[in-house]
């Protein structure tokens, strides 16, 4: 689509004749950059009809050519952390249809095993590559193989404690060859925070370096975009770097071969340094400098984020293609710049999303009080127990799936502390196109174990402003706050209140006992209300409440559970040990024998595909719900006429 | 008790006159070397007669009565990591009753903030001190308020990942003033490894320093237990060290200011590194050498661990008073022998804990084919699921507490890519004495979410054995096998089978419909017949059965359920999403609404006492549970005759 805008168009095309990797051998130089520059006019014209992850990608291409041409994958295994920079790796690798990246029955958005030999790490949890690394090397080693591995990591996982801890171990042993690419483009999701960006930029710089980059920047600026690649300008220069070793610094003070700064969009430098790292026999790492958002201007014009993901847009312009309404992000930013304004007191905090979390806002309006800690979440959760203990409250917000991370610090240090801290969940339950690892689906059951802290799951917009305004005023435990990803539904009125519970439905029908119970979590709420309303047409009269605060269960909930036949519960979250679990047990502790059902996300890692399409898939919808909830209802029918018309004893 | 080994018997005590810091403050430089010497004299004689960390404490005395000397604690916030090494700042800040040390009612072996207010971090995981400063340091930033916050680190623990996180975050902030103690005795556990502790090596050499210390050590192996305090000597020499400052090294590079290496029991060396950091106003390291059971010659015999942490011992010989019978760590330190004579492919992982956890019979037997990562639970699980796609099978023997660190890559590193990786978790449930951070009570609820993941109790030696065995037979999942602290009990025989569950007793009536059914987990199999003989007593038949593994629910669980009246389920986990939870929620999915009660560890943090005080005071006794058990069966009796006598339709 893009040829017209620097591709001279005499070319053949070579992109679209590379099954796998050892079809780059045969390549010329000249070649190659052809191939860089035709993937980067695939990516922008794909991703920009599909939505994905197109600045990381964009700044790859030329490592990944040379990574190709200089390992034997499968058999040497090339590892991408995070993974959602692994577009060219999968284009290198048979994989080219682009159409449907991200949705059902089309290509993840990260690698996947499922889809070729080539792929290792599936999850998109960052700073875990080298940790892979070490354990396949050590494999290697175990079995007497002579394979190669290779883990590319960028500057922002490296903030990360895995990192850490892998490095330490990776450098404690000099003979088990292990090839660390360190894809520096000085960027998490945001510009890479801390002592080691700082180092990082150390190790970067010599003046004539940067100069030269800066003309390269310039340079292409005047050029249109996917214009004459820069790393054509760059190629002549390369003999000049070859020798351009920076200080090792810290790397090697734990013991790790340095090799760099390379300039990453140099694929001849690259595969130089690259066969140097292969044949050093031990532990090193190649330095590379990249750039995020690498020949496609909207993107290098773009200081936020260089479009690390998009939506559909339009590709000559990079503008979305269209606007959603109010989200749930957004809902929350607002209110915390109007209780920043309000308390003093309140600080708030981030792992690298500043942005994607709706703090961009608040960090406007209060830039004293707001820390991004980079990919660090353990120390998102610790630090924050320390700002309680020291006298203010903290604000951590973070994409749910990745709290994970810091499930001993939320326990053991937020809790066991009694810490005034607020965790706020965003991308809680299924979230859908971004597979598996992204779904927000275990905080509420593993939180649950947590004593003393509490879980809000807002309904609406209303309810997330009012619950944060409610989880802030605890001082002495951990509060939660968790909602949906994308657009906020319309608001959900209550019809009346029962402890902290707010009903948001009454038995239609007068009859002394009702029917069912059915317990609504969050966002579900319009569910709810339309399983009620197909219950109803079934003539099963249903009551549904919205706890509000999910954890603790509400002291209201028992008598109320008791006054039905049988309680439903109904969760975006894993079945397993989640809010059905806890009412289910708070009943049996009242000694409220009353079934219980309760609906959720299966007990299995979900494939890529839309929400709605895995809500389908896992049955998560009213009618389906509604469904089982009426045979059960019948069966309990069953079951009374039964032992009405013929009660014998069961025990003598 | 040991004034006799070489303190002069004419000086006045000093110790029981220290009521808090600021007594420290009139004493000159000849008292503090006395205080020190009867610091030593103390905890060598308090906890020989208690158990409790002696190595660690006898390591630190020096530094705790700098840090004390310097610094304004509580205003100013002195944080230790760990805690194990508190008990001389116990000491001098007003508790020096060690007689119930780690006791029901007795002094906390970590800090505790009921203590005293000179106490901040409770928990006992290590790595944290470094994020709970940074945390202290931002609040007194918010507030305006200028105390110091004060982080003592040992050198072990910095190869944690959370270390790492914060160092990076603390190193961006310039001038925020944050004093970093790393107590570097070359040791975690065991001593450290890595290329940290390479790297802290370095730092740590010059040759004129070594061959001081090791004139220092010299002498000290010529005097007797306690004797002449070396630091006496060394005190003499510090002149010439004061100005020694090695390469600052990477945590230059981070933009830390480095100080030292220092000499960590030279008193005045320490309180002027101090002061200087004290007055730096930014974030400094202060790197202090010190030996770990200093001052105690058979802790310092000890290469394996310097009297880490003991059992009552002989205060003169520091052999243990008694010894133990056969223990679960050994039954499976064994087993991993047999198994890896068998089966090349099998390797280990431990964090730091190689004796411990019992590997250290493999790792003499198969060196090549173990891994200490270092304390890096994150990285011993991240490693593991690359070294099983790398072909070989690891076991990761862990304490159960810690594998909390490593909840998000058993998820999604180890279970999304289906890896063969055994975890085996130590010192699972109620462990008591060390309070509520090393009670293993979380594991089953938290794993309870972890699509695939298998979990085996074993019930007692026997059992260890052959559910490691079928554990590591599975490769394309993870398997967990949890066993508790201590001494295991006699075998347990099985008296039948159903499905993959074992029946350890058989109803002992004849009635069509047994009352109730007891699911015993793991070790509580002996307490589970206790309690069926107690309700066989009240005429409540009762089958027991230990379902071996527990995660997945044995298919044959449901069907066993609906022939019982009530099913009680005893867990030695929190209650809270546990095997109880998931029994029920199996039995709901079947269909089965047959009435159940889960015993298992209340949802709140567990003081510290012994196991069996802490048992009875939860309410995890026989007598206990078969009292609300035939509570419960004595109820339905009567809502069935209640039923039978006048049934009237509550649905109309």
């Amino acid at each position: 689509m893009l040829d017209q805008h620097g591709c001279k168009e005499a070319r053949v095309p070579l992109l679209t004749r590379i099954r796998g990797p050892r079809d780059l051998d045969r390549l010329s130089p000249e070649q190659l950059d052809q191939l860089a520059a035709e993937i980067r006019t695939f990516l922008v014209d794909a991703v920009s009809k599909t939505g994905g992850h197109l600045g990381p990608n964009l700044g790859v291409v030329e490592l990944t050519i040379a990574l190709h041409r200089v390992f034997e994958s499968p058999r040497d295994r090339v590892l991408w952390d995070t993974g959602h920079q692994s577009y060219v790796h999968k284009l290198l690798t048979g994989r080219q249809d682009f159409s449907r990246l991200k949705m059902k029955g089309g290509l993840s958005g990260y690698p996947a095993r499922a889809e070729s030999d080539h792929d290792v790490i599936e999850n998109s949890h960052a700073s875990t590559v080298l940790g892979w690394a070490d354990g396949l090397a050590k494999a290697n080693e175990v079995l007497g193989k002579d394979d190669h591995v290779v883990a590319v990591i960028g500057d922002g996982a490296l903030t990360g404690g895995m990192a850490w801890e892998a490095l330490n171990n990776i450098a404690a042993a000099k003979d088990r060859p292990l090839v660390i690419v360190v894809n520096d483009n000085e960027r998490s999701y945001a510009p890479t925070i801390g002592g080691l960006a700082n180092h990082l930029a150390t190790l970067r710089t010599t003046d004539g370096y940067e100069r030269f980059l800066a003309k390269g920047k310039d340079l292409l600026e005047r050029t249109p975009v996917v214009g004459k690649p820069l790393y054509e300008t760059l190629h002549g220069a390369k003999k000049g770097l070859k020798d351009f070793i920076a200080p090792q610094g810290m790397f090697e003070d734990l013991g790790l071969k340095y090799v760099g700064p390379i300039d990453g969009h140099d694929i001849e430098a690259l595969e130089s340094a690259l066969q140097r790292a292969k044949r050093f026999g031990g532990p090193v790492i190649v330095h590379c400098l990249t750039e995020k958002g690498r020949g496609y201007q909207p993107a290098l014009a773009d200081e936020a984020d260089r479009f690390h993901a998009v939506g559909k847009i339009h590709p000559d312009t990079g503008l979305p293609v269209s606007t959603s309404g109010l989200d749930w992000t957004s809902v929350f930013g607002e209110e915390m710049v109007a209780l920043g304004k309000e308390r003093e007191d309140i600080v708030a905090i981030t792992a690298a999303m500043l942005q994607p979390v709706g703090l961009d806002k608040f960090a406007k309006a209060f830039p004293e009080r707001v820390y991004d800690v980079g990919i660090a979440e353990q120390h998102a959760a610790v630090s924050a127990a320390g700002l309680a203990t020291g006298g203010v409250h903290p604000v951590f917000a973070v994409y749910a799936t990745f709290l994970n991370r810091a499930f001993d610090q939320v326990l053991m240090d937020v809790a066991l502390h009694k810490c005034g801290v607020t965790f706020v969940l965003d991308r809680a339950g299924v979230t859908g196109t971004d597979g598996a690892s992204h779904n927000g689906m275990w905080d509420m059951s593993i939180l649950q174990v947590v004593p003393g802290l509490r879980i809000a799951a807002p309904r609406d917009a209303d309810q997330v402003r009012a619950q944060l305004r409610e989880a802030v005023a605890v001082e002495d435990a951990p509060t939660v706050v968790r909602f949906s990803k994308g657009a906020v539904g319309p608001a959900v009125q209550a019809v009346g209140r029962i402890g902290g519970m707010d009903v948001l439905r009454e038995p239609s029908s007068a009859a002394v006992r009702p029917d069912v119970l059915l317990v609504s979590v969050g966002a579900l709420a319009p569910m709810c209300l339309e399983i009620a309303d197909l219950l109803d047409a079934q003539g099963i009269s249903t009551t549904v409440v919205d706890p509000r605060w999910v954890k603790p269960v509400d002291e209201a909930m028992a008598p109320l559970a008791e006054k039905h036949r049988v309680v439903v519960t109904v969760e975006d979250n894993s079945r397993v040990g989640g809010v059905g679990s806890a009412i289910s047990q708070a009943l049996r502790d009242a000694g409220v024998d009353v079934p219980l059902r309760d609906f959720g996300i299966p007990p299995r890692f979900l494939d890529h595909a839309s929400r709605g399409e895995v809500m389908t898939e896992i049955g998560l919808t009213a009618p389906d719900i509604a469904r089982q909830v009426t045979g059960l209802v019948s069966k309990l029918d069953g079951r009374f006429e039964e032992s009405r018309a013929a009660a014998e004893p069961v025990r003598d």
